[in-house]
């Protein structure tokens, strides 16, 4: 498996289709748009310039919102994959 | 539900239409011109270089005078929200 | 009444008109060209990296020159208002 | 009169025909040029990150050279000023 | 041998060809693409103002994902490397 | 005379003729191209965010090497000189 | 001779020919490829905000891999060299 560095998320996007009834509904537009996703691995957060770890703020199993810009897709086992950086993670989805 | 991350907030925009009397309007000419919402969640914080955790500076409830600019809309059970960097709230109505 | 977020001020735009005998003039060529207004509300400050607050250095009340780039126009009770950075504020009246 | 915010300062230019025998001449071609002034008024200057006022360095009545380029032109009683922000202050005439 | 510098990396690029059946696949339509190779030689890391050293966070050996964009092409004994700046390091893989 | 300010170092240019046999030269080609000066007056430093005093690192007499680029070109008393940053100085001649 | 002033090393270019069996070979497409060079001497180091200095991380006669980008081009005694800034350097040979 792959184990993001830095302050890097590799996230498993959910399929539009699955998120219907009750779910959130992100327009797809813009490439740019917001999108939903599962996070699979998490690297160790970023390294301050005083050396202080601050870790990315989500975990494995997290139901992110993020946008795709500043992400790059990877494909794994012939599953699409993103890396994204924490920046670009918008919010996480609560019970 | 959402929970923003970072210094993000999720914000309700409110109808032009509701703010006549009284209220603030807001030119709807530039779509980078200022928009009146009310805050629905927010996130933990920006955490600095230093390690400490700069809040938001507004709560849940607020009604905040946000610039679209920076934002990203997203749609929950067919609601648009923005998730707003908390660098694009301008101001909070005071009673 | 509207509270400024972060080091932002509202400022009234005073009229070109009414600043004319031994009052400051403006050039009105450029749109960036600096005015003058009345501080009518000011937010709490900046936050610094290391969770200082640097004050915006004026008062309500204050007659400052600032100028509109950086700026935001809005609209309380059909009166024109700009939600200002501080950094775009440039100079005070002293009596 | 006018008092500068932050490390800006107020500068009366020096008509160039004044500057002839023994003075400095500086070139008139680009609008960029530096230019000859006399310090006004001084803002109390930069406040850094860390909480510090970082002063201008330089004192009403210097005779400044400055770039015009970042510097804000205004007319207090038909005269023009100019608010100069310090970095962009270059030398200082010394006796 | 070669000694990178800074916090780069020197990567010997992973043939596209040699990673099929359960490997990683990436897309090679961007030249920015994400692409996979093997750490041969890494940088001290990183000196920050403070004067302390962020090691780059991999080591000799290690399998990368990175992106060609930020790093350098070089030949070593007619064989292509890459120069790369951790930055653009993405994840490593875990066995 | 004049004094710089800040980080800057009044420097008069070397005449390209003088420096030929074992000196120093300089492509004219590109406006950026560096150029060889001697150091008239320095300015006291760049005070960082700490409050600290970073010298220029040259003194009055250096023979140095600078890029044009980043200078403002002055007259005084009908004589060419630049007012250069000190980051734009490369390099300082040593016997 | 030359000292290079702040975070900059004095590099004498190798001639490409010179680089054939075993050697490195830099591809000589773009201008901004890497090259290989001499440190023919360098400057103290980078002063931070701190005021702490970060020396370059070379010494004379190192071989270094280095991009043009950054480099200014200066000519002693009719050969060529580089300044280089210690940001511009990838790597050095290592016995």
């Amino acid at each position: 498996m792959l184990k993001p560095l830095g302050d890097r998320v590799l996230v498993e996007p959910l399929e539009p289709e699955a998120k219907t009834p009750g779910g959130i509904y992100l327009p797809e537009a813009a490439q740019e748009a917001p999108r939903e996703g599962k996070v699979v691995a998490v690297g160790p957060g970023r390294v301050t310039d005083k050396g202080e770890l601050i870790p990315t703020g989500v975990k494995a199993g997290d139901i992110v919102t993020y946008t795709k810009y500043g992400g790059n897709e990877i494909k794994i086992d012939d599953k699409e994959y993103l890396l994204v950086d924490s920046h670009s993670l918008l919010a996480v989805r609560e019970d």
